[in-house]
């Protein structure tokens, strides 16, 4: 964490910006090792561009601070009626970059009370460390797509005719725990026409012969990082056409898989499985992207979407997730969490991609 | 909530406030109906002062959407490649007010291209309806409650000696599941010193006989309503000082309990807690304000602390936990939910206060 605050402040120092006002969320965790809840209580480090960070706590969590921090940091309390963001408007001024996930009321009270700084989003700041992941963190992101791929294991010899999607979804969740995952963030059961809502979380419908079930489920591992993984599954029986899109689709997902290669840009890698979905005359039924960055949040940079010319690197990892939703009738969508490296793209979930018949 | 959005609607017009922007929030699911996830495609409700709100939502939620929004409402989607901003942008000016929770990265994005328009804080509009709370949400509160008063009774016959903070917080995690809440926000098993660190969650540290055990703990129901409870336990033998001291404070909880009528105000109300503290000398240990609002959140609305002047309303929903802290020693806290009505409070957590024995 001491080279992320030295990365992070030789880019600060290059681009200008005077201070870093993190408060508590997945790029404060990063920075500082602490995973401090956001409450309307102010939490805050102060990142510098040059010297030793401070952080501001509230007095009832001085000792918890103290002992999770993980980088040399001044840290200082206020009392229940001190006024927080005046301690913080006599430190910092100039051009203060802002967690993204800072909670409006807290950056409308920095702009009221620090009236000659600039505000500006740290997002491209943070990425500069957050979206390379270093060895650690692909160990960490393989272990929580080999704990989802378990469950996906269990979903795939679980009873699926005549129970409700929220029971299935219950028997997830339970399973998704059991793999040693310590929160759930979310369970879709996505059954006959409803798995043509991308994201459908569970309904009381009763599962039928001859479904279509999106099954799309993740959870954060004890390290803080996520696992995100979709297969598509069917009731006893497989409908022909719905069989042939579903062919297309897989070979789609396979190859912007293979196709995750450093140097090639994100926008290019979602044409790989849109242009494949195309020639089938099936893209304007792919209504997103091919997928989303990945580590202590489900969604971060990079963005494997149209317009986002980043070229990837080593240690960029993202979701391949293409899809196709027809209203009314059924979807479909086959979802991996990949890491780009020299050694080409290494598949965090690895049970099979074929259309499974489930009872 | 058709109920709501008029009296929002009301007050935006006597407050000179053109329109309200809820991102996915505990304002956005009180005020629409609709748990959206915060997530970094927009989701928006605008809500004018005079006219019919309209939603702005990604292209792959506009199916749940139109299923969970359950006010009058124009919903329209964007694509991936869409800038959600820029149609924001061609629809509302003028003063507007944003909501709390809101990510920084959406209020800057805002401010950038609605260069004329003023954005402030959307907290007092919100609190409006939001800190009275309905007789459904009294009931949740209460049913809320209930389970978590549950989750104690179990806590109370549990094993304590021998084993880690961790391990009781892991049993301790499984039953308020078992209670019916759908998460669990928060475990806190502060032992021994740790017990004097208000907001500790759980750590290696083996039980031992004599430790003081601070059980702080909550979750939220199926309803969205949350539950928060701290009782005191001791393992096997107390030390007679902690005994008096804790005598004190409980007498101190019980008295700010009896003390949440209609017409005091939230500062006295903390007052006659830590003035019950004073006199036994412990104020300088009660390092923390008597309470919180809670509801849709944990913590919200209103904060029963010196210099909040608010005077309690019919339907006010908050937290009495008054406690001490002597750093290195040993901690206490006693915490129930109120609801303060026209028939006096509600105490929505029913288990003994005294200091529990447990083995």
């Amino acid at each position: 964490m001491t080279k992320t605050v030295a990365a992070l402040q030789e880019e600060m120092t290059a681009k200008g910006i005077d201070w870093l006002f993190l408060t508590p969320s997945p790029n404060f965790r990063y920075v500082t090792g602490y995973k401090a809840l956001p409450l309307e209580r102010l939490t805050l480090l102060m990142l510098p561009s040059v010297g030793i960070p401070k952080m501001i706590v509230p007095r009832l969590e001085f000792i918890l601070a103290k002992e999770h921090v993980k980088i040399e940091c001044e840290i200082e309390s206020f009392s229940e009626t001190d006024n927080a963001i005046d301690i913080v408007s006599t430190i910092a001024s100039g051009t203060v970059a802002v967690d993204p996930y800072m909670w409006s009321e807290k950056l409308l009270k920095f702009q009221g009370h620090m009236a000659n700084s600039t505000f500006i989003d740290a997002t491209s700041l943070i990425n500069v460390v957050r979206t390379v992941k270093s060895e650690a963190e692909i160990a960490a992101l393989v272990e929580a797509g080999r704990a989802i791929d378990w469950v996906h294991e269990q979903v795939s010899a679980m009873a699926f005719l005549g129970r409700t999607e929220r029971e299935i979804g219950e028997d997830i969740k339970a399973l998704i725990f059991e793999s040693g995952h310590e929160t759930v963030d979310f369970v879709i059961v996505a059954s006959g026409p409803n798995s043509a809502s991308p994201h459908h979380e569970v309904s009381d419908r009763i599962l039928e012969e001859g479904d279509v079930v999106v099954v799309d489920i993740g959870g954060t591992m004890p390290s803080g990082y996520c696992s995100d993984c979709t297969r598509t599954y069917v009731v006893k029986q497989i409908d022909p056409t719905f069989q042939h899109y579903y062919d297309i689709l897989q070979n789609a997902q396979i190859k912007a898989v293979d196709g995750s290669l450093i140097g090639v840009s994100c926008e290019d890698l979602d044409s790989i499985a849109r242009n494949i979905l195309k020639e089938a005359d099936l893209s304007d039924y792919f209504i997103h992207r091919t997928g989303h960055g990945i580590g202590l949040q489900t969604h971060e940079d990079p963005y494997i979407v149209q317009g986002n010319k980043h070229k990837l690197v080593e240690g960029n990892a993202f979701s391949i997730e293409p899809g196709f939703y027809i209203e009314g009738k059924y979807g479909a969508r086959i979802e991996d969490i990949v890491i780009s490296t020299s050694n080409g793209p290494i598949n965090c979930n690895n049970r099979p991609r074929n259309l499974i018949v489930v009872h």
